[in-house]
């Protein structure tokens, strides 16, 4: 085929495939009246699907059956596994659905990420994706892809963390560093693998060199371990997971965590920048004359309104920076902050709603700037999101534009924490719907 | 043909047209090749494009000669026209072209909207819009649609501008103003006019009914003077002139006038937000200690570097809100303050380092959330460039976030006072390009 036809070809699997998914199971004549495509291209397309396992037939199943063109198709890709694994300050959460969306992990354990060096919680992270990936295989499931989601700055194209603040991480080759460890143990492929390199797409089982846009290591993922690596922010993934459980188009995600991150939705597509890095929320400066942050400037948003600052005020003596404090799992925490409320601690409330003020004046900025129909709070703002949003919405209402704010609502997310984990296996699975030669025509 | 026929119909038309637009002339042939559609398809759509008067045969003319494959087609669209309008406070400008681009209006005149009733500056623009409209008229060009750019919040699936706090407007329903006005001096269809509603398109010689998604009136746009009337916020409309001028996909447009509002262009979209409210940079709080605002609060951005901040810097005395100081053109305005510079002036060159300061602070804010390549300075800012750039940079690297900034330019925009109605007229383009039907059969 033509570079061109081999393009449109593409296009089109991913348009019938897209279909089906988002439209439910029918049949190759419903497909071509409904897409504009005409029949025998529409036969031609399916067949392709059917011989990578992504599409079946529904309705009465003969062995050896032939596909029949009345017979309703269905989204399959049961065998098919996407995994996201979200790294954050004091927890590691993975998840990992197949292409329908059935869940197939979904688990959360405390890790003290803030007091280690990168590559102690890189090998953490190595381990738990090989448990997972193990755990995947024995259920039938290959693994398309895994998706990394990091607090800070990424590279995406790289799968390099610019930095992260919050883990004190500059420049750290994730998707690289995963790969070459998975190398080096499985003793194979290791001569091959380059330094981190912009283009270069790394594979859990080895490495592959080639463009991170196509990668190339992903028509061998249902052949094998080596499923792509990616990485990205924990908040870009979260919000993509709120727009995928809610639908709307216009969004802000907030991460109520130690650090604060945002996420933003805007017509349907995630905000990214021109390197990736949109959506900084935490470090906008609100505050000329507050406290220094975790980055080294004064007067973030962060230092208003992250679990850190919250705690900070409600009893200093239990503020970050022990490692005995950080290696407890923030549900763990919260609960405690609520034991405190109900008992009627002094302070507590006060503190809260201090918090909600900044959150408001925050939203401020981010509505005059996105206009979003609703700020979703994730973390520990959506824990404690009965005390906070109240006050939170006051202050927006009382600081933004007219107009603006007259129709944008905070709202607590239900996704908990490890919300990006979960955008972060949807954007594997994303990636399959777009572009299904990734997967492998079956021997 | 059934709905969905009809649909990918004008999908391909718009693909046809768009292709011809981009890529230059080229044979069916090579459309067919380069688009995925066959032969016989292209052949259709292009036979239907030439009936409405949009493509054109290239090569060597027979009188009465009938379309032959092999000759290169090529964008037409010289009869059809695109106008856009900018009412700011202090001028009216017009920018007209045809579909291929070709600059046919181009002028600016001072007006003083600021101290002027809404009423006299809408009575101002329809004059202005009538007489660019009998121009073209008389050039053989009969409009596709007319885009007003205002300075303020606008609901634009309304065609009303919700506020405009630089203009002292409040919900003020321009499209349908505009149209009712147009009916009265032709005496006709007045009866048929609606108070201004949602889902109504406003036409200049008229009204009709229809949701402004699809105008009805679109369809008659060249056969009389019934031109759809849509409205925007200025420097959303800028920030598409200078994304068409640069192609630079990740940019934000700041527009230095009295007032300052921002366009945001994500990856080669304009970023509108819910409502089409987004980027209101003028009125995000940077400073909580300083001074009111023309909109009521304290500390917006727009207090520390607009136009009227800076002149109250230079001389208090001819500070804004004199008419006599308005309703001079803001180009005579800063031919003045270079003078004054040049005359070595005391406090000129610390006042434009203030604003550059200011400029800077900002910046970060919107660098941190929007991740953009460039910060394109217009208006005043642009005249000014050599003097508030380089302050302005080395305080966005200094309070940005490490990475965002790293790669993030300001720069001076070639565009003028008036590029906002530039980006009108180009909206105006598009619309035919993405809707070719829009523009009726030739009888």
């Amino acid at each position: 085929m033509p570079a061109d036809q081999a393009l449109v070809r593409r296009a089109n699997l991913s348009l019938v495939l897209r279909h089906l998914h988002e439209r439910g199971p029918r049949s190759r004549a419903a497909v071509a009246a409904e897409t504009g495509l005409n029949k025998t291209t529409v036969t031609s397309l399916v067949a392709e699907l059917q011989a990578r396992g992504l599409l079946k037939e529904t309705g009465p199943q003969h062995e050896g059956a032939i596909g029949r063109p009345g017979l309703p198709l269905a989204l399959d890709g049961s065998a098919v596994g996407a995994l996201g694994v979200e790294v954050n300050v004091d927890y590691i959460a993975v998840f990992a659905t197949d292409l329908g969306g059935r869940v197939l992990i979904d688990r959360r354990v405390s890790f003290d990420a803030m007091s280690c060096p990168a590559e102690r919680t890189l090998a953490e992270l190595e381990s738990i994706i090989r448990q997972a990936s193990d755990g995947l295989q024995a259920l039938g499931v290959h693994l398309a892809g895994i998706t990394v989601a990091v607090p800070g700055l990424v590279d995406t194209a790289c799968g390099l963390v610019v930095v992260a603040p919050n883990l004190d991480w500059h420049n750290v080759p994730v998707a690289a560093w995963l790969s070459r460890r998975a190398g080096q143990e499985s003793g194979e492929l290791l001569a091959q693998v380059p330094p981190a390199a912009p283009g270069m797409v790394a594979t859990a089982g080895g490495l592959v060199a080639g463009p991170a846009s196509a990668p190339v290591g992903g028509l061998g993922a249902v052949d094998g371990p080596q499923a792509p690596i990616t990485v990205d922010n924990d908040a870009n993934l979260a919000a993509l997971a709120e727009y995928t459980a809610t639908g709307v188009p216009d969004l802000v995600y907030l991460t109520g965590e130690v650090g604060v991150g945002g996420g933003i939705i805007a017509g349907g597509r995630l905000l990214g920048g021109a390197d990736g890095f949109a959506g900084e929320v935490g470090h906008v400066l609100v505050d000329p004359g507050g406290e220094r942050c975790g980055c080294g400037r004064i007067g973030c948003w962060e230092t208003k309104v992250g679990l850190a600052a919250l705690i900070r005020k409600i009893s200093p003596e239990q503020a970050y920076g022990t490692p005995h404090q950080v290696l407890r799992d923030p549900e763990e925490r919260l609960a405690e902050l609520q034991l405190l409320r109900a008992a009627g601690e002094p302070g507590v409330e006060e503190a809260l709603a201090e918090v909600g003020r900044w959150l408001g004046r925050g939203a401020a900025t981010l509505v005059n700037l996105f206009n979003p129909r609703v700020i979703v709070l994730g973390g520990y703002f959506a824990q404690l999101a009965e005390a906070l949003i109240p006050v939170a919405q006051e202050e927006l209402e009382r600081i933004g534009v007219a107009g603006s704010v007259a129709r944008c609502r905070f709202v607590a997310s239900d996704l908990g924490f490890g919300a990006a984990s979960r955008g972060a296996a949807g954007v594997v699975v994303q990636r399959v719907l777009a572009d299904p030669t990734l997967i492998a025509v079956r021997p």
